[in-house]
Parts: structure tokens; C-alpha cells; sequence
């Protein structure tokens, strides 16, 4: 018989070495249609080195996930619906790229469609949420030993809140060379190994996540030959987003997840103070990874802090689940 | 109460915490001090900015870890000898760089000084393992499920091979910034969790090396402000193997230290194959990350590619595991 956590280092190891064959396939191919991003222009200088680079290697993390958990979804719902969160925000972003980079339009999806498309995959979630599992409307605290609050009426939409603002995290942490891939095989670990004693279907999806990205990270670490495009930051945010619902941590997304908060608040206070000072800023430049770049920190020793930090999160983020299972 | 990983983990925070303040207030010292290493003229020509970064660094990673341990020694014997190997070796590397660095002589230690004094520390280790744990000669073999086998008058010899080959593997690996100090973060984090179910002293000792070794990174990693130098290669070889021996795990060292393994046999089978064939090669430099770097990889790809390597390789040490415990 095999253990949950057995499965889920299997799961890894078949992700890692499908991403490991896809890649060197696929980047050619992407390359050849043109998917090169057009690097922001107004990002840093020293990032237009990157144009030319393919995008949406999204699809490759997508399929090798999917891929792998196929020999561990028999009769795992918990496990299809997390599948469903990455598979729908993956497309999402693959809609979004696809506009951006083939149509040439720089923008993609407008907002309110991203928003409309983004909220009814989340609404499906929330419904098997309430109706399929023992989940009801609780959280566990951190550091409380497994005590849970019952957000009642308001899990609804604190559940949205946690989805999107998940989701624009990991989304704005894709910045760069490895930094989101990396970051978010740490926060997949983290869930994997705090939900251990929880017998759970879902470890298995986790991990071939973890396997799909470490294989995706051979390609994407500095110098990156492949980008993951909203395709893969989108896909990585539902995912990451569904499995804390799931394990009913999201508020431990607050301690693991520090670097995508960080991101996401670089740039709240960053627009928000522009716009109250009518011109001023409080970063060099937003998100907050660029600004330690124009600090003088080089790409490789940004992306080498923030995986330091996040693993000093992921170990405090232990700490904090004592108890829980 | 805690559990061992709980203390393996607060362990981890504490050595973390007092590397990242000892690094920037050590690391102007040692470059004052004229530790600037000089860099091998024999390698590869990218690597000539590297002179004068400082070395010795290999200092504070050994003060963080005893530090760290210092609050989990008490009656822990287990734990004592494990700080033994790595300060043992540790000195040993420190005199090397010394003479090295300070005295401008090259070579720093002779190869025949340095046997002798790292069999003095060996040989204290194996009779603390003789004479004081119930290990006896015996070796858990990975993928059998706890099956062991017993060495009898052959573990002396084994361990001290062990041990040097370690330690030599370690010094090797350390060639590119970050490499040797990420490959054993995982490598320590490995046997951390392998013997998870084994209460052992030896878990928060494990856990202070690699929560040093997580804040010296922050400088160590590319581009890398501080060198570990031999103090730091040495020591951390004196660890891995002092603990794989306690957990009578050394052959697992040969998954999980896959990368030290390769970067031995490279340089064997290098000078071997130019001695024999008075003046070919097989690899275009060694150790063999200068050959991936000859290859034209970036020193940040290689190191990447080798700590991806060692995540997997922790993967199938995991399962080769199974049952141990």
C-alpha cells in the first residue's frame, strides 16, 4: 500500500520527467509561432535583452501537471476540482496571452472580462466547496494549535478574495528568471508536507505541481529560454489558492505566501500613493522585485533572496500549522 | 513539548537569524584581512573577476550552527559528535585557507598533512560510534525496507571512506557560487526528514546546518560576496558524512549526494584517462560543472540544473527510504 506522501513524491517525479521532455519540444515550437513576449517597455532596461524569449510555457507546467495527476484521480474528487481551478485559470491566462502575443494586442482580455471569466470558475469551486465536501465555512487560525474560526455568510466571498488576490500575486511575481516557478514549488511543498496526516487526495495533485514546475525550472532559471505567460501565473494562482481552501489554510497564504503579498502590496501602495501625491513614488519601481533591481541587486540574487524568504516562510508557516492535523 | 522537527525547525530559524546579521558585519572583516581568495588560474577565464572576494566564509556558517545547537546539546552525546566532525573538519579546512591566504602559499596544507589529520578526526568519531550508540557495523540498504546489512570488521574501513570521500566530494562541488552551500541545504534537509520517525538528537544539529547555511546563501549565491573556502567545504563534508553514518544511511549518500558523487568521479576519471592516455580528456574541464560552463552554460544555469538535480535525487532517496524508520 501506498501512503499519501508516497504517491505524491511519485506524482512528483512523473511530472518532473514528462516537463523534463516536454520543454525541449515545445520551446521551438512556441519560439517558431512567434509567442515571444514583448517585454513591458516600461520595466527595467536591462530586461530588454529578454525580448524574443517564448512565452506561454504555461501549457507545459498545465500539461505535465495534469498529466501526472491522471494516474491519481480515480474516485478523487477533491483532487478533480483543484485539477479544474488550475485547468480554468489556466485557460483564462492562455486567452490572455493568446490575444496579447498572436493578436499583437498589447493589453489582452479587457478587465471586466478577465474579472467576469475569472469569478465563474471560482463560482463552481465555491459551490463543490459547500456542497461536496465537510469544508462548510471554516478556517484554520495560524499558530492556535487547530483552532477554526466559522466565517460563516462571509466564507463566500472571503473565499473570492482569497482566489483572486492569489491569483494576482503569483501573477505579479512572474517578473522574474524563475522567480514565480520557484517561489511556487516552495508554497506547493509547504501544503504538501502541512497537510501530511491529513489523508488527502489532493497531496498527490500537489505534487505534480511541485514536479511539473522543478522540471519547468531547468528551462525558466536565469538565463530563462522559456516564460511562463499569465497562462502559467494564472494556472499557478488557482491552484495554489484552491488547495489552501481545501486544506482550509487559506490564511496561511499570508505567511507562505509572503512574497506574492509583498507584490501585490508593493504595488497597491506604490498606484495608491502616485495617485494621493499626484506623482510620487514610494518604490524605485513596482513590483517590488523590480525596485531591489534598481537598488543594484542583480536578477539572479533577487530571485536567490526571495527563495530564501519564502523558505524561512514555509518553516515559520510549519510552526504555525502545529496541531492541525 | 516539542517534537524532534519541531526543534529541528526552531533550530533551522535561530542559525538562520545569526548568520544573516554575522555575514554583513564578518564578510568587510575577512576582505579587509586580505582573504580575498586568489582564484584558480587553471579554471575557467570568466571566473578571474572572482578575485578578491573573500573566503573563509566557511567561518560563519560553522559559528551559526554551533551556535544554533548550543541550545539543543544538553545530554544530547549524539548531537555533540555530529559538532565534532564538522568543527574537526572545519579546523582543518581553516588551517589550509590560512596558509593558503595569509601565508600567499598556494598549496596551503600537504597532502599528506591533511590525511593525517583528518584521520585523527575520523578515528575519534568511529569509536564514539563503537563504543557509545547501538549502531554497531550495521548499514540500512536503500529500497529494501529497513533491511541492513552488517559490515563487521570491514565498517571501520567503509566509514573512513566514507568520510573522506565525502568531505572530498563537498570541497569539489564548491566551484560555483551558491553550489555547494544549496546542494547541501538539500542534502541536510534529506536526512532531516528521512529519519523524521527516529527520535534523535541529531535532528536539530541537522537542522542548525541548514538554516546556517539558508543565511549564508543570501550573500554566497550568484553574484556571491563571500566565499565558503575549504573551512566551509571541509566542514560541511565532516557533517554529511558524520550524519548519513549515525543514521546509518551512508549509502544513501550516493543518491542524495549524486551531484558530490559526479564531481569526484569527474575529476578521477579526468586526470585517470590523461595519465593513461598521456594528455586526451573526456570533459573539457574538471570538476565537471566547469565543463557545463565550457559547454556554454551560465554559471547560474549549471548551478540551477545541479540543485534540481538534487531535488530529485532527495525524491528517490525518499522513497529508497521507505520503511527505514
Amino acid at each position: 500500500m501506498y501512503t499519501d506522501m508516497t504517491k505524491a513524491v511519485y506524482a512528483i517525479l512523473i511530472a518532473f520527467i514528462f516537463n523534463v521532455i516536454l520543454c525541449p519540444v515545445t520551446i521551438p515550437f512556441l519560439r517558431r509561432l512567434k509567442f515571444g513576449q514583448n517585454v513591458r517597455d516600461d520595466g527595467p532596461q536591462s530586461h530588454l535583452v529578454k525580448a524574443g524569449t517564448p512565452t506561454m510555457g504555461g501549457i507545459m507546467i498545465i500539461l505535465s501537471m495534469v498529466f501526472a495527476s491522471l494516474f491519481f484521480l480515480k474516485g478523487n474528487y477533491d483532487g478533480c476540482i483543484v485539477i479544474f481551478m488550475t485547468l480554468g485559470y489556466g485557460i483564462i491566462g492562455f486567452i490572455d496571452d493568446y490575444i496579447k502575443v498572436v493578436k499583437k494586442r498589447s493589453l489582452g482580455l479587457r478587465a471586466w472580462q478577465k474579472i467576469v471569466l475569472q469569478l465563474i470558475v471560482t463560482a463552481v469551486f465555491i459551490y463543490y466547496i459547500r456542497t461536496q465536501t465537510t469544508i462548510g465555512s471554516e478556517i484554520y487560525v495560524p499558530f492556535m494549535h487547530g483552532f477554526t474560526i466559522d466565517l460563516g455568510f462571509l466564507y463566500i466571498p472571503f473565499v473570492i478574495c482569497v482566489v483572486l488576490g492569489t491569483v494576482n500575486g503569483v501573477n505579479l511575481t512572474d517578473g522574474l528568471d524563475g522567480l514565480a516557478s520557484g517561489v511556487t514549488v516552495l508554497v506547493t511543498l509547504f501544503f504538501m508536507f502541512a497537510a501530511y496526516g491529513a489523508a488527502s487526495g489532493v497531496l498527490p495533485i500537489a505534487g505534480a505541481a511541485a514536479g511539473s514546475l522543478l522540471g519547468f525550472l531547468l528551462f525558466n532559471s536565469y538565463p530563462a529560454k522559456v516564460f511562463m505567460g499569465d497562462t502559467g501565473s494564472l494556472a499557478l494562482g488557482g491552484f495554489i489558492a484552491a488547495i489552501a481552501v481545501m486544506f482550509k489554510m487559506p490564511l496561511f497564504l499570508i505567511i507562505v505566501g509572503i512574497i506574492y503579498v509583498c507584490e501585490s502590496l508593493s504595488v497597491i501602495l506604490q498606484v495608491g500613493y502616485f495617485k494621493l501625491t499626484h506623482g510620487k513614488r514610494i518604490f524605485k519601481m513596482a513590483p517590488i522585485h523590480h525596485h531591489f533591481e534598481q537598488c543594484g541587486y542583480r536578477e539572479t540574487k533577487v530571485v536567490a533572496i526571495f527563495y530564501i524568504v519564502t523558505a524561512v516562510a514555509v518553516l515559520i508557516g510549519y510552526l504555525a500549522a502545529q496541531g492541525l492535523f
